[in-house]
């Protein structure tokens, strides 16, 4: 079985047209969700690392670095943005692999679009098709990959930028398996690297070597026609599971990025349920904090063993405090960026409401539910249970949730008019005549 | 047991004036043969694919691509004078684990060394360094990482680059752990890809990845602090063994690159002591191919295997063709690029020869012996018998073997004169108040 060239050839052989709507929607959703990360991300200290480091090196400026002010050449301006994308772990998530597919594929492709002109429409349906290759590899392989200490963010993204890549520039089939192949022998990421600014360079990493994977196979540099399969490819050597079916059946008749999600918290989604309960209570009761006499909750075990920080002192710690996180809701009725600043961390208010915070375990519960009650100090009882929270393929963000996601996130970088540009232009990509003119717009112009 | 740290401590401690002399020689030894076979390789296509498709995004011109007349930025010359150096497979090798060590790393302190003047001295204990964390990280996991479906040149040689870099760069010890860190979370390169331009892609990626985590951890970009032991670390991702009192026992006391060698002749090393043989028998009787009637060796079993070839049409059949081997050796007295020209392999006094070649297994002979007889026209006899290869350990090139094989590799690409200018500057690179003009010497400068 071919699935290298299986792979390859489907990639070369879709045509835009015959995407349904619906994805194409999807894949909207999914590229104004990755720009919103990725210029919330732009001036994040690790960017200033990474351009401090290797913008001496950097080539012509054939691309932006979005959020910023920097032009870099198109291998550079990927890896930055797929790094900001990912800065705040607030991308987006295939949750069958916990792939975050936007960051490699995007990334590459959006810097790609600034140096060779295509259109809105080409570029959507790279997205797609970017999304699809990475996420099948990743079906393919999942969970004993990531199991064995693979991001597979980083391992499988690579192949996405790839395939993506390799469509815009036109490859015939023997260069897109060859690109397929030199992104296969580029595959890595561990997740050691958890905790520490390397994890949001995987992403980053997966969309320039997979973008420098189509420009070498452009040029005809060879690689095994067998890089995903072979005994020695890239999935025997890093996973000990292996489904080719996974990869090659049903290409075309559906889309991995319709089961894209997207976070509406910048957290681990482990207390997204209860997140979601306290701001429906915050909304429906029009709770301002003061009448809040007290907050339980019934919790997955999940939720107390990863999240189970009592007084978290710093932005990052309340990340890791469902304590903290509950009366952000509350108190907020959002749990985004700016919950998680130190700042509102060691609010006096936030802390008052954050000690009157307990939960329970309930084994009863799945990883999606929850109950919250509040006890006011008029002696009334509010109760809350949520079935899926927020965000969930059960229950996904609407297009307005997306919109006010992006601009909490693009507010410390970009004026409100200057928003508004981008996010307008990022929901019409797809009719664009040329893609680019997104990356021009999310430019710092100062 | 702190393995990653530990490293990173000795890279930093390590003193030149404590390197003892013959260790020193021997990092000149592998300097020049890697030189050599970088500017041999440098016309080959693959490095012209690579600079079509990569040089439109590279950055200022910073360092040289030896034997050309390209100037790049420093990420850019690590990448293709690694390729080049490769591109023959003619290059060093670490037998115990079959690294080729000084791909990685030359080519990655001698870009840096261009942009960051370091002496010859510093440059010449960072090779050491370099070579002694990538052959260390090799012991810890061979054989099984290879086994695997690993090439090992380019998953160890990203930490041999990165610590390497990392001495030239001055880091502080924290950096020096991280830059360990992001170069094992770039770790990558698949055996599948042997035989295609990816092969020799993998030592130029390990010494351009290195040196961005070099320059990375420069800027305090942070990984983990165990990013070779850690559960989820290199070793225990990439491999099913890991020793990791090989890499930490002994530092300092032992230099693995006293353990380099060097392939005297341009195929797989299991036809080297053929072609040993019949250079020997050549020279001494002062044969000239006429005289010869027939030709008989008695091999180990994996020379039938690997090198059976009965009829070589192109320069590349002929480096696994046996017989197309003896011919060169008894009619040239040699067995180098040249001989392995497409013209060579099919002149007629070649072929005519060649096809007097026979070979017969002796399950007695171990891969590195042989006996070669040679009947002649007028009856008779002659016969060789090799314990240990030429360019093996127990018998090294010597530094004149090593000038004729640069000369060799040289001749198609500098005139004799620069030849002897770059061979003299090599051959002095630890006293060169500037390591860098190795490299100027190098390119060329048309």
């Amino acid at each position: 079985m071919e699935v290298t060239r299986t792979l390859a050839r489907y990639v070369l052989e879709s045509q835009y047209e015959r995407i349904p709507a619906a994805t194409r929607h999807h894949a909207t959703r999914t590229f104004v969700n990755w720009l919103g990360c990725a210029i919330g991300g732009s001036r994040h200290a690790t960017l200033d690392i990474a351009l401090a480091a290797l913008g001496p090196m950097a080539g012509p400026a054939q691309a932006s670095v979005l959020g910023r002010a920097e032009r870099l050449d198109i291998l550079h301006a990927a890896l930055l943005n797929g790094i900001s994308s990912h800065m705040f772990d607030f991308d987006d998530t295939h949750l069958k692999t916990v792939i975050h597919p936007a960051g490699p594929v995007c990334s590459a492709i959006l810097a790609l679009a600034e140096y060779r002109p295509v259109s809105g429409a080409e570029f959507l349906h790279a997205l797609v098709l970017g999304v699809e290759v990475e996420c099948r590899i990743g079906n393919s392989v999942y969970p004993e990959h990531y199991d064995r200490g693979w991001h597979i963010t980083g391992t499988a993204g690579v192949f996405g930028s790839a395939a993506a890549c390799g469509r815009l520039l036109g490859l015939n089939e023997q260069q897109m398996v060859w690109a397929l192949g030199i992104a296969a022998t580029q595959a890595s990421g561990l997740r050691e690297m958890f905790g520490t600014m390397c994890k949001p360079f995987h992403p980053g990493n997966a969309a320039k070597n997979g973008l420098v994977a189509a420009l070498l196979a452009e040029k005809d540099f060879t690689s095994s026609d067998r890089g995903i399969e072979a005994p020695r490819g890239f999935a025997h050597v890093l996973s000990t599971k292996f489904d080719p079916a996974a990869i090659t059946e049903g290409l075309g008749g559906s889309f991995e990025i319709d089961l894209n999600t997207y976070k509406p918290f910048a957290c681990g989604i482990v207390i997204h349920p209860i997140i979601d309960a306290c701001v429906q209570l915050r909304n429906e009761h029009r709770l301002t904090g003061a009448e809040v006499a007290s907050v339980h909750a019934y919790v997955h075990p999940l939720v107390l063993e990863l999240t189970g920080k009592k007084t978290p002192q710093t932005g990052l710690e309340g990340k890791f405090s469902v304590f903290h996180s509950a009366a952000a809701g509350l108190l907020f009725g959002a749990a985004g960026e700016r919950e998680y600043s130190d700042a509102i961390v060691r609010d006096p208010r936030v802390v008052a409401l954050r000690d009157k915070v307990s939960a329970t375990i309930d084994p009863t519960m799945h990883e999606d539910q929850t109950r919250v009650e509040v006890k006011l100090v008029d002696g009334r009882m509010l109760s809350q249970r949520i079935e899926n929270a927020i965000g969930s393929l059960a229950r996904p963000l609407s297009d307005a949730d997306l919109d006010a996601k992006f601009r909490g996130l693009a507010e410390e970088v970009l004026t409100p008019t200057h928003i508004d540009r981008v996010l307008g232009l990022a929901w019409k990509v797809g009719e664009l005549p040329q893609a680019s003119a997104v990356a021009h717009a999310a430019r710092d112009p100062a």
